[in-house]
């Protein structure tokens, strides 16, 4: 059963105020067996606080094993089940980029591939061009005109572009037409579903005038365009729980995902000291504040411990400026883990505290990976964080009389 | 949702080795309250040792207060929703005995019983007769000749068989023909559903022939067949795992439910250390090995607290051994607990430690039962240890960007 067909029934309006603090890939691993992890290994006293006043646990972002990228790993966060609601590719390339999909639009995922005299593709991946050679083109494919379809062409990193069509009867199951393959041409785009037609032949259309423009390319003579997929259905904060959300990130994939849910993007903010100062600013304009921390992942990725040490110790000395706003309930969690020694996400639970005055509180008395499972919380699926955060504020009505 | 659409999604090969040391019935229970359970009262230095380096975690073999069969238990533990896929009595019988079920093939499971002038049950188990008077009953039921259909009939325990009819069109679903009272006649075999009805119709001649044949029995007079169940369709572990998978078992119902997922049944070991050379032996040849252990069980059955701990300990004992192979993660687990002062399987979660290099230690320093659900794995059901054993091998890819 799907989480908000209880929590739209109970749903409780009040002044309370819930802040979401979200550290990017913040659960780790020892670097060997028994030894301390990155959040283990950082000195932070204030978090440390937080696990003595409130309850913690480990949060399993979809399923146990299953490592998620950061859209399941956001849903999951904000309460929506990553299984039922799945961002195709395309509209997380767009949403990563900052674009604002609406519900008319398509999103696909393109690559800039080398085709060989005979139309056969050399190079899936037009030589790993350079952002600074492949942007312009960007530019240029946006010269191609289709009747009754906006156009839009983003560039993204190398050989990486997103185009987004919009206009009617736009449906989002398209296949792929990269055929994964060097030395036969890219596919057709395909459409899987009768209300997908119209895409599939604008989509032709669009490859078929790139081609020309990209023609006198060396390196980027040819396309090929995957992920085709539509705005995601996700019902909004307000709907599922009553809840006006601001967002407060630096980066756009995060704005974007927030804005997938109805939060509104708020302030200008590019370090965590200004998402603070944000947060102090709109204090009276929202229920719900998501802050997320980027770096804690990024550091993870780069399987630079002690620097992943580090970026906790910054979120940690920030905790005092939150908690002094005086939060209904204050959560300071993870999308999903992010160990150095792997370099990559993982399917391990993360940490998490809920701080509340009606929450009940554990023997945990520091914020650790470990400590944490062991909290109040138990381990847990991440889909059930946003309804205790509501239950936690006074946000959640009786289930049945 | 079943795992399986996301593992099968996920998939990616590598060289890993994964073991899964299945200790059949291992968890127990204290023959007091506070004290040891069977495996905390064993001597185990090198189960100890892999639950400090690993982690731990106690295995929900279907849902809590749930006692499972041996087919439900090892279907959690292949990662295959036993609440999702069941295996029919006749399917398990057949299986029990080693016989390797077709896609063509209905089991049923026999009992011989005696019946009285007028054709009523005199009683239901033909006075439980002897396996040695049994058997031959079986062979000479094989006489029986039914036009298009292929017929086995095996000898199980004393007043028990199984019958197999190959065939085409030969649905699984027809009524059960023993009344479960004394005095009434057997109930014709009749089919539940249209796809059946040919099965129905072989049955009653199967049992009209078979009757003849028994009818100068003295005990056995006659018979009636239950749990009508086709082979259950299982999809491999090659398909939902992408592994090439043996099973090293002595007793024939372990190597027939390895098989059903689609191992391959390897080496004619009988004892433990057997087991073990064939694993040694079959090391390059597989990905996945599952290897069973019944005595840990049938000890519990006897209710033989202190064999049971002996058996536990001949177990730990050959831990060395499979750790010297260095698999890249290795499960020591049960299929549920069978607990020496119940005399029976239980409910109870299952030890299980799980230790590769990518695993999160936890605070575990023995392998016990009490021990197990406080570790970093907590109390998780079993169908979810083969994501994280492919997670843990590198086998799984992210999900979602």
């Amino acid at each position: 059963m799907d989480m908000h067909e209880l929590t739209r029934e109970l749903i409780v309006r009040n002044d309370s105020k819930i802040v979401m603090l979200v550290a990017d890939g913040l659960g780790g691993l020892p670097l060997a067996p028994g030894g301390p992890t990155e959040l283990e290994a950082a000195r932070t006293p204030n978090l440390d606080e937080l696990a003595r006043r409130g309850i913690s646990g480990g949060s399993i972002p979809v399923k146990p094993g299953i490592t998620p990228g950061s859209g399941p790993g956001h849903l999951g966060l904000f309460g929506y089940d990553p299984l039922k609601y799945r961002i195709g590719r395309g509209a997380l390339e767009a949403t990563g980029i900052g674009f604002e999909l609406s519900p008319r639009d398509v999103a696909a995922r393109g690559n800039y591939c080398t085709l060989d005299a005979k139309g056969n593709i050399a190079d899936r991946r037009a030589g790993r061009i350079p952002t600074e050679a492949s942007a312009p083109l960007a530019a240029r494919l946006r010269e191609v005109k289709i009747a009754g379809v906006e156009l839009f062409v983003e560039p993204v990193k190398e050989h990486r572009f997103v185009v987004v069509f919009r206009g009617d009867d736009l449906g989002g199951n398209v296949r792929d037409t990269d055929p994964q393959a060097t030395g036969v041409p890219p596919l057709e785009p395909e459409a899987i579903d009768s209300a997908s037609r119209r895409t599939a032949e604008v989509a032709e259309e669009f490859i078929a005038q790139g081609r020309k423009i990209l023609a006198g390319e060396k390196q980027a003579n040819g396309l090929t365009l995957r992920g085709f997929s539509g705005r995601p259905a996700l019902p909004s904060y307000t709907e599922v729980y009553g809840l006006k959300a601001a967002a407060i990130a630096v980066y756009p994939m995060y704005k974007g995902l927030a804005r997938l849910v109805g939060m509104e993007i708020v302030g200008q903010a590019k370090t965590l000291g200004e998402q603070i100062d944000v947060l102090a600013e709109q204090w009276n304009h929202f229920d719900f504040f998501f802050i997320h921390f980027k770096y804690t992942d990024s550091t993870g990725e780069d399987g630079a411990f002690d620097a992943k040490v580090k970026r906790i110790e910054e979120l940690d000395a920030m905790v005092p400026r939150i908690a002094a706003l005086d939060p209904d309930v204050l959560i300071v969690t993870g999308d999903h883990s992010t160990p150095s020694l792997l370099r990559s996400h993982s399917w391990h639970p993360v940490p998490t505290v809920l701080a509340g005055s009606a929450c009940r509180t554990d023997r945990c008395t520091t914020f650790g990976d470990n400590e944490a499972i062991h909290g109040g919380l138990g381990i847990f699926e991440a889909k059930y964080l946003m309804p205790l955060a509501l239950a936690n504020a006074g946000r959640l009505g009786k289930f049945g009389a």
